[in-house]
């Protein structure tokens, strides 16, 4: 693995170390169809608690709609001058019929006996509840999210391709323009290719505390 | 762009295709020091909300904590068997100091006047005492939590390194054992690799809902 893994390790370490947060994207550039095809499936291909997928990706690539979501980020550019805008939403609950629904594909994915999954249908739906019951279920499904989120951004640096995460938007005017009901919108990711000449955080170094306060080896 | 992704492209799916949430590690095997290195860095290299990174990497290595720990994650043998486990812990509250400190540190990276940065912390410091006050504090930096736990995952697959992301443990317990006060643990990830013969979720086929499911397009 050492060997193999030599330059796989330094080419990561780039690209992660490349990446920040855009400030300012060059309109005029948009992504490949090959390379979204690729972004849109680290989102799909994120794993989820018990495979549960708790959300949904909107992604918006109509100039009219990014002009009109733009207020509602206060104004911030990187809206309309990206690529493609994908709004991270979460599952706002977790019904049985969600759960079920999930067994359904893992049954026709995998071609496993309906009545083996019992078990499994009966805990997933156990913990929907509890976490319904205690308030903490758009909490959990809104985590999920977050690594989906994840994915993407670091498939996006793999690929040389800017992205700006965003929580600086209003949720409730994005639901209502989006038309979103049981989900809700949570954070935003701007995609598409930096404007380095115009944008004054492309050359900072970045910041990161000391290995020593983030990682604690025992 | 199109022609120099072409092959990242293929060799980001096929790894994202190839990963899965392991249940059972060959304990025999341990991650390179080098490969390790890079693990570490995606978690400190990952994006937070304005760069608060509220979190803290508990990384366990000795045989007798990850013992120890095992009882307070139901049993799951992944903890023992594991190369390395990592605890992802976020900050339980966010204080003026926490905000001072990290504009400290970008003061000391970038060498930028302390005074320019006033507006920046105030927003900051307003920030986190809004979500203080409206009790989502837990939530906002747990989520950041788990961004960088999917840049942990994502590397991972990349580098031909398996996972297990894991949510059923006892946090108060772990939090405990640990040692952690200001943070609490919210998720796990055992990581190291597969014992293939003897784990019978290695060969079955990825469960993920339809692209129209997932990806909303407009």
């Amino acid at each position: 693995m050492k060997d193999t893994n030599r330059t796989v390790n330094e080419k990561i370490l780039e690209q992660l170390n490349w990446r920040y947060a855009v400030k300012k994207f060059d309109a005029t550039k948009k992504i490949s169809v090959a390379d979204w095809d690729t972004l849109e499936h680290s989102l799909i291909l994120a794993p989820s608690s018990y495979g549960l997928q708790p959300y949904k990706f909107i992604v918006v690539t109509d100039e009219n709609l990014k002009k009109e979501l733009t207020p509602a980020a206060y104004g911030q550019t990187q809206i309309a001058d990206c690529s493609h805008l994908v709004v991270v939403a979460y599952k706002k609950v977790l019904t049985d019929a969600d759960v079920e629904h999930f067994v359904a594909r893992i049954v026709e994915v995998r071609n496993t006996p309906r009545e083996s999954m019992k078990d499994y249908e009966n805990t997933m739906k156990a913990t929907a509840k509890k976490n319904i019951n205690e308030g903490t279920i758009e909490t959990w499904n809104s985590r999920q999210a977050y690594l989906a989120l994840g994915f993407l951004l670091e498939t996006a640096a793999l690929l040389g391709i800017d992205a700006c995460p965003m929580e600086g938007f209003n949720p409730a005017e994005f639901n209502r323009i989006l038309g979103l009901d049981e989900y809700s919108a949570v954070a935003l990711c701007a995609i598409g290719y930096r404007d380095a000449k115009n944008d004054w955080m492309a050359n900072l170094p970045k910041v990161r505390f000391l290995k020593e306060e983030l990682i604690d080896r025992r």
